[in-house]
């Protein structure tokens, strides 16, 4: 279970001449060994920091508190909960990392000092974050199957968002059924984003659900992020509160044809910035607004990260990269669509993953 | 706002002779200011670390990404996404904490170690990890009446929780019900915690909601803590897939009786293990199993702080503190009850805050 993930950090880190690390972003933590804690209230108040990876002698170890365990790799356990003693969480994680630190002065250390608590974090270290990074933008053939369950239960919050789309409901009432699908068709709590907003507001790309109800001719963008055993699938469609107005219909009209334009482009040698380009200026030559965000980025165990398609971006699409394309048109408090599929870069072409209705016609 | 909080963290800080402090704990920054991001999911993958609050002569400023604001405090803000160029955040948060820390060398710096990321953490800075804690076990009029809303949410989960457990469902059938509820009648997405496991199961005291099935004879343990403004309500109950059998009934109300009895000691002056001691004996002379763990602890802007009801814990109650109370009696994969509610210590005794149904009969 991520044993490629292992290897190839294992393989750069020797490149670089690190000997032992300590890996503390959430994203390396779950790349390295697949362990996903929960997130969605917040960090673990008994436990004393974030969970860790230490990687010494070509061995990659987690380091948690005693309610987790590990299918991957070796673990190091240390009391979080107590009631009959204070909770000392943090003095049982800090003498762990001093012993492991300290057992050895050989080689180069690093740490991910951006998520790395200052309490843990040893004198004589180097930064490596965002090294593991660039790795992660080739996915693994398990990643993209867990990638193919996530997208599929974004599919079933679609379908039972586009049902409970109609005028007199709340965006939070919306949300509540497509997190209820979600749920339900995972079988547990999945942590979910992105955003629900309808369209008459005045900030109407993004946002979370609140009060705001629909009236007759708003539509509503749901843009649906899930996680499952730390992945994160994304999509976005826009649902209708009534029968859409020919503007709404055009609007919509020009952003899946954008979207299916995006997709043509999408294969190995294809350039982030060109694709990003050709999609903002397909929606320009159309005559509507170009979306103020990205064109697209990549999802796993992050919602958002490499490779982007932004203007700046020369990265080169490779297969196994997977792609989150979404094209949008704004109007403030009028018109808003963003419609987003996920593409896998296969070897001559692209493999569209999300199968999520993305509204109208 | 939150001014009050304000006022006495000056007066400790200027006590302790800390002249300027870096907060970085999420109870701290919601606690002096209010502030309380989303944390549904996982942490804000713009941002350049936690959102931070900077002290210096007597003022507080939230250092946070572009996307938030404060009614309460000055803000420092940073950009956090950017398309047309890569993201940048960490290093824009890094040279704002330079800044701050390096435009003055006078006095005692002090930090929250314990979750300032490492890239922020000043060289020459004294740890004040937990310097606050003690300071928000009295809540505030204005926290009082949040909790009061808080309480009142998870309130509004158990009647659902209620109507929908029954044979046939699934422990995450009913969380979906639960959640739902609770974010319609907020209005918005509320962060839900703790725990709603089947008796059935071998660790039946708590866990999340998976697919366990409810058959007849089984109880659900419901454990809901709703957050709304940063702030952290609890509560629990028990529910019975069919008409409970006699043990179950008489666990139960010995539980419950335990319940009345732990709420009967609280007032000011009472010590916090001595109540818990009480409790626990109170089981036990009954002729049921004892729990392990303890008997109550407080909410805040954290789901479990002080006071803490413990074997160890020789604190005083005092009026404004928020006491949660939760016996239970468990027998693995075949009974569990735990039943709970939350207390303000007042001038002279308690008053309940909870409302919701806690099962039977």
């Amino acid at each position: 279970m991520h044993t490629e993930q292992r290897a190839r950090a294992h393989e750069l880190l020797r490149s670089r001449s690190i000997d032992r690390a300590l890996f503390a972003a959430p994203a390396s933590v779950t790349w390295l060994t697949g362990f996903a804690p929960p997130i969605q209230t917040g960090a673990n108040p008994f436990a004393g920091g974030p969970p860790l990876v230490w990687y010494e002698s070509g061995e990659f170890t987690l380091i948690v508190m005693d309610w987790f365990s590990s299918q991957a790799v070796p673990v190091i356990n240390y009391p979080g909960y107590t009631y009959e003693s204070p909770i000392a969480s943090a003095d049982h994680l800090a003498a762990i990392v001093r012993s492991l630190v300290g057992r050895s002065r050989a080689g180069t250390l690093g740490v991910e000092a951006r998520h790395l608590p200052a309490f843990l974090a040893p004198s004589d270290a180097v930064s490596i974050d965002g090294l593991l990074d660039p790795l992660r933008a080739v996915k693994t053939a398990d990643e993209i199957e867990t990638l193919r369950r996530c997208f599929a239960l974004a599919d079933a919050g679609h379908a039972a968002a586009r049902e409970a789309t109609r005028a007199g409901k709340r965006e939070i009432d919306v949300w509540a059924v497509i997190q209820s699908a979600i749920s339900r068709a995972a079988g547990q709590r999945v942590p979910l984003g992105n955003d629900c907003v309808v369209s008459r507001r005045e900030n109407n790309i993004g946002g979370w659900p609140g009060d705001f109800e629909l009236r007759p001719g708003d539509s509503l963008i749901v843009d649906l992020g899930a996680r499952l055993n730390g992945y994160w699938s994304d999509s976005c469609a826009v649902y209708y509160a009534s029968e859409p107005s020919d503007r709404q219909r055009a609007t919509h009209n020009v952003v899946r044809q954008a979207l299916e334009y995006a997709i043509s482009l999408i294969k190995p040698g294809a350039v982030a910035n060109e694709v990003d380009r050709k999609v903002r200026q397909f929606i320009a030559d159309a005559g509507y607004p170009v979306y103020p965000h990205h064109t697209g980025h990549s999802v796993g165990v992050s919602p958002h990260e490499e490779p982007r398609l932004t203007p700046y971006n020369t990265l080169l699409l490779q297969p196994g990269m997977v792609v989150m394309l979404e094209p949008g048109s704004y109007i403030p408090g009028e018109i808003a669509v963003r419609l987003e599929d996920a593409v896998l870069v296969t070897a001559d072409g692209a493999e569209v993953l999300t199968r999520h209705n993305k509204g109208l016609p």
